[in-house]
């Protein structure tokens, strides 16, 4: 078997940044702290810090609960922030806040402000479900419509005949093509289209060393959280270049009957996806390997 | 043979409205007028204004020399606009203006130069030696970079490495399909793209009608002056499902070898065509028909 890494992959700037102070605490014993919410979309590192005495709470109430029973005096905020009314809570209690929110997001968040300020309708192409673009839709301005659609066939379902402008951002971890869909559609109807690449530079490139290596290989391993947006389009990418890729979260979901002796397996890995994890993984690889050699030798 | 319309087509309102201002003046007998370029592209109605007596001239100093020869008291703005320096100049001689600057035109010079007063780079998609597009030009403020481009191809010649935000306009007769796909382009590498529709709704719907039109009959004529951009584009339309596609000017360019007796004939025309060359066009291929249905039912 011939093991070929994605040119780019695994922790992205700002997953790696949030992760690093977060360890800073541990480092430091500081673990009266908490997240709010799941720090990145990956359960091996969320696991990781819980073991170090690390949790973390679902929303303020939660937060204020752990705040009265005296447990914590740090809170760190999750990678996909949260909304602008969420924060000013949260700063307001008697807690260290540390703002692990990707500065990446945080763009979003500003253009979203200032251009509904500014009388903006908004399009946010992603998934309204997902924190990053809860988050996003709490720096909207009250005074303008908003809407949230996760593919083209989506935008016929609002009522733009009102709609003289327009600005256009996307969920971080977009795909360019679906966003060009939408973006194409928007500007032969709507007479001034506004629109902001939000999707940050790891996506591009991440997903860019996918088109690349998918092609070129037998079987595709795509490591990531099962939640993680950004993994999710790196499978979609793979998926449609190689039909044997697989999304797994860590080498336990491996299975040696995906493979064969002589496969040439691409491997890439979500944003929020940490390096032991990837190693992990091309080790257990590694192990399938010399089991099918030997066994195919045999016969 | 049938002939079939297409739903739209023919005068829109800019060139409606300039010609009518035109036509008055020759109702007037206020013929010591002069338009500024041809005040549209068609050549049987400035044929048909020279004959009147209102000829054109082609820039400034012509214009000035007829009116050091005293020969003229007014002078006609053409249809496509033109830059503003010019129309300052033109301004301040002693000549009474009528601006026959299209209002969907206007438009666009107001677009660009706001954007370039903002500070944002300007693309333009069209043709740079067309009239339309000297003018919008002209309204550029000095301080920032501006590019006009003709298809997408020609995105690759320019260096957009230190463009952060870029504001897009078009001729207004261009096509849906091709803005399109240049906005697709600029928006996978420049943060922000800030795109005005300015293609007219005269364009879109005369555009539409062929789309519909073209797929169900045999032969199009398309009815237009050889330098009109708008007649250009309804004939890359049409020819896109009609092989038998004609552009003529008017219906001396007619060829009876062109048709069949039992053709479909479908007719279309650009926006600065005249009603009563579309009747002579219509009457033509009538003729035809009942030559070749005759000669069929002798044979």
């Amino acid at each position: 078997m011939e093991i070929i890494l994605a040119e780019k992959m695994g922790f992205c700037f700002g997953v790696k940044r949030t992760v690093n102070e977060t360890q800073k605490l541990v480092d430091q014993n500081l673990i009266d702290a908490i997240t709010f919410g799941p720090i990145i979309h990956n359960n091996d590192v969320i696991t990781y810090f819980n073991q170090k005495g690390i949790t973390y709470v679902n929303n303020l109430e939660e937060l204020k609960q752990k705040l009265k029973e005296k447990k914590i005096n740090t809170v760190v905020i999750r990678t996909h922030g949260v909304r602008k009314d969420i924060l000013e809570e949260i700063k307001k209690l008697n807690l260290k806040v540390i703002n692990g929110t990707c500065p990446y997001v945080t763009k979003v968040h500003k253009i979203v402000e200032k251009m509904s300020r500014e009388g903006y309708p908004i399009l946010i192409i992603g998934k309204a479900d997902h924190p990053e673009i809860i988050g996003v839709t709490g720096y909207i301005d009250n005074n303008v419509p908003y809407f949230i659609i996760k593919n083209e066939e989506e935008l016929n379902q609002i009522d733009f005949s009102k709609i003289k402008k327009i600005a256009v951002v996307s969920q971080t971890t977009e795909k360019i093509e679906k966003v060009q869909k939408i973006v194409s559609k928007l500007i032969s109807f709507i007479p001034e289209v506004r629109y902001f690449k939000t999707i940050c530079y790891a996506t591009d490139e991440n997903q860019e060393a996918v088109h690349k290596l998918a092609p070129n290989v037998d079987i595709m391993i795509v490591i990531g959280g099962k939640s993680s947006s950004n993994t999710k389009k790196l499978f979609e990418i793979a998926k449609q270049y190689c039909d044997r890729t697989y999304h797994i979260e860590n080498e336990k979901d491996l299975d040696i009957n995906w493979f064969n002796y002589d496969d040439k397996v691409g491997i890439t890995a979500g944003a929020s996806t940490p390096d032991w994890v990837i190693h992990n993984v091309i080790n257990k690889i590694k192990e399938f390997s010399d089991i099918l050699k030997n066994n195919t030798v045999k016969v």
